[in-house]
């Protein structure tokens, strides 16, 4: 059923995120959509009634095409956590009234696993109230970390920007003739899949980092510094690279082992920041050598500036599949990617049960993780290889990148 | 007199430093060269006996390609200070003994202006004992700050990045509902040039910071946060550029005030880091609000999956007219670039003394500044837009830029 269209991005954003809202958008709109409205910071929006018309602001093919290379969640995002249904069905009673008064039949949510939960939560709540509506989950995460699917748009990008990154890095660290310790620090709290794209650079025209440490397995941070040594007897710039979710086999992080306050923030929630310039802090006073630590930050999801086209391609065909499957009648699910041929790479589009996705998080597998732990197999690397090909050349004006701008968001 | 022809890199590395070291070897061999020796790791490893005979690296045209678009020095760097003339001649006994022995008659020397300061006596050194060595100084440097050159190589593609980066992390910024303060901290430990160039980022498609601190002026930390706070009124997300070399009026710098050891390095030296975090902690502490501080750290210095097409050009031709000007019998100079148009942008290189370059440091004039210091004036822009325009786009294989390797540099 086709009717109107209204959609959402939620969560942490990729550079490719909006790729998937112009993947709903033309293909509601080419398959006969009237309207497709956008939710304005997503499902928190809506229930503030926040929506715009997608018509108004997507207007002409160069609009596509800026908004396919236009970094951040263009609609704005949130995290925002449904009640469990029974527990408040004031908030879902709110939703389903603004649905019903924009005449919603096909409702679209981009995002990772939390947000999978809202169209389990959306999903099940109209099954029981017996609405028409279809809720379709449309994968989006930088993290890779979502079940079932072979891997998430987002993810692809996100691996290309650090191996590229990595690369320049290897390259600026052997720029002197000295001793230095460079620890990068990469994304992922819990799931290593983007700290192991490092592993990327190393090739023909680069060494590659030296180490890699990924979440899944405790940091034994005496046994690391005792490999730098050994490292540096061999050469004199070392990289490594580490996610920022390092434990220890105690449980703490790593970076609860600083003892500045420039980690707690303003709600006193502890950030997960810092880990890098500890290990390096340990390496410069064990070793008395330069170190530096790099944190890739926020950059990782918003570097629009180097996608690849792979990637964006599929963050589009997961937003168009999404639709078509609404649209022939299936709610309740997201759309998976699935790897039918590795050489040449091939990936196809399915649905899949959304309450098997929800809120599951998946784990680099620990096979894929070399015997001391210190670095990716080869497994990893030809299954992220594929991921990262191809390229989507920013539209530049003027010397910068081009964005679809969006005027009155705040 | 052609000779043969030596060249070193030197300093801080840039992300089309290589393109200058191409200009040179190029153009040397165009012009007739028979050798074109490399320094590895500048003048200081030529003090040990370490060069190379670059035909051996460059081999071939795409050699040429790859080398333009390789970052850091691909002879590799130093700081190193030679003596002053008469203190340790030495040192300059050895160096000359090794260009004899070369048969070189053309030093070139591509760096900022401490590395100029080796030009400059060791073409002293050569005029007071004679020798017909020419000596040539070719600019480089993301900080800008060289004088009497109306810009430096390097430059361009630094501001390039950091106004495509900070458009990124505003987009970013801007995501959630949420009040958030993002305070980005740039390179230019004396000279606001790179954090100048956050400006770029301002324009039809985005808002751009809100703030910019250049280290020209002293910072007044609670006049910063009432700003803050008045900005907050307006909008929720406020982003603010500020130079790692941020003063306060007394003299002590912005990152000193930061209590953590962490930016202490195995030297002793307190690197100039943390004047973000510093900065960011502060709003948290007195508005309560999320805040980010983000780095750009030596990406500004080796990014070159962007660079743009007029610095690396630019690059390339202080390379090549040095040669030229040595050819042609000139010594003891710099290449400058000097504005012949600023609308068509056109620039023309010269020749300088290079007593009048080394060891002097160009700031950004006061007058650039605005009234409130915190922000750059029109006048800021228009000198820099023409740099940062058109690209040179990375050859991508298997999905990353590709660079010359130089396997055996350590």
């Amino acid at each position: 059923m086709v009717g109107n269209v209204i959609v959402g991005q939620s969560g942490g954003p990729t550079a490719v995120i909006n790729s998937s809202l112009v993947g709903v958008f033309k293909t509601a709109k080419d398959r006969g959509a009237a309207k497709v409205y956008g939710m304005v910071h997503g499902i928190q929006g809506l229930l503030d009634g926040r929506y715009v018309d997608l018509d108004e602001h997507i207007r002409t093919d160069l609009d596509i095409e800026l908004l396919k290379r236009t970094p951040s969640a263009y609609l704005g995002s949130c995290r925002y956590k449904l009640p469990e249904i029974g527990e408040n069905n004031e908030v879902y009673d709110n939703i389903f009234k603004t649905l019903y008064t924009l005449n919603i039949k096909n409702f679209f949510y981009i995002g990772g696993n939390d947000s999978m939960d809202t169209i389990r939560k959306l999903s099940d709540y109209g099954k029981m109230i017996g609405s028409n509506i279809a809720f379709m989950g449309v994968p989006k995460t930088i993290d890779n970390d979502l079940a079932v699917t072979d891997h998430t748009p987002g993810y692809g990008s996100a691996a290309k920007y650090i191996g590229s990154i990595v690369k320049e890095v290897i390259r600026d660290g052997r720029v002197y003739d000295a001793k230095m310790v460079t620890i990068i620090e990469i994304m992922g709290r819990n799931a290593g899949w983007l700290t192991g794209a490092a592993a990327l650079a190393r090739g023909e025209d680069c060494e590659g980092p030296d180490m890699i440490y990924l979440p899944e397995v405790p940091m034994d941070v005496d046994d690391f510094l005792k490999r730098i040594g050994e490292l540096q007897k061999k050469k004199k710039s070392v990289v490594v690279a580490v996610s920022e979710g390092m434990k220890l086999a105690d449980g703490r992080y790593v970076c609860e082992l600083t003892d500045t306050v420039a980690f707690t923030d303003a709600f006193g929630h502890r950030t997960l920041t810092g880990t890098a310039r500890y290990l390096a802090d340990q390496v410069a006073k064990k070793y008395g050598c330069k170190t530096r630590a790099i944190e890739f930050n926020t950059l990782q999801r918003c570097a629009s500036h180097i996608v690849g086209r792979v990637d964006i391609t599929e963050a589009f065909q997961v937003g168009g599949a999404a639709v078509k499957a609404a649209f022939e009648g299936e709610t309740g699910k997201m759309i998976v990617l699935k790897r039918v041929s590795q050489d040449p790479y091939q990936c196809i589009t399915e649905t899949y049960d959304i309450h098997e996705i929800a809120n599951v998080e998946k784990k680099v597998p620990l096979e894929w993780i070399d015997m001391d732990n210190v670095y990716v197999m080869p497994e990893f690397l030809s299954y992220i290889r594929p991921l990262i090909q191809a390229e989507l050349s920013p539209i530049m004006v003027d010397g910068l990148p081009r964005h679809l701008y969006y005027a009155d968001k705040e």
